[in-house]
């Protein structure tokens, strides 16, 4: 079966994150009040054909260890949805 | 009420995604097979301080449209939930 799995790759929280930082002054510059806290990050989605959801998250969760997230740096999170 | 939501900016399906090809390619070569239609986008979060979940939505939903994505190249996708 094919699974859609939507991974984010967000800078660990106490690292500093100047891309963040940025967006919330140009917010804040646009008159958006009460933004705090940005972080940003990768947003991944890809196609794992996999025999179960479980199966394709064990299989992703491996390729972030190894490829797509640094694990110094980095937190990912996984969502799996039938394709 | 503080909201955490999350966005992910995904180039629009269709376009060119170089980044999600080397990304497929790199996942081959590492001997993940099956990998497919791989799309390489932004994650961002940010805490909203909103009268609602909804509210804060519709805030984010606005700020997406004239800073964090590109609507002719880009779709977003937002998840909010109470912080």
């Amino acid at each position: 079966m094919n699974v859609r799995v939507h991974v984010r790759v967000i800078p660990r929280s106490g690292l500093l994150d100047p891309q963040g930082q940025a967006i919330a002054h140009a917010l804040a510059a646009l008159g958006f009040p009460g933004v705090a806290d940005v972080r940003v990050g990768k947003a991944i989605e890809l196609t794992v054909d996999a025999v179960s959801t479980a199966a394709a998250e064990a299989s992703v969760r491996s390729m972030c260890e190894r490829l797509l997230a640094n694990p110094v740096t980095e937190d990912f999170i996984l969502e799996a949805e039938p394709a």
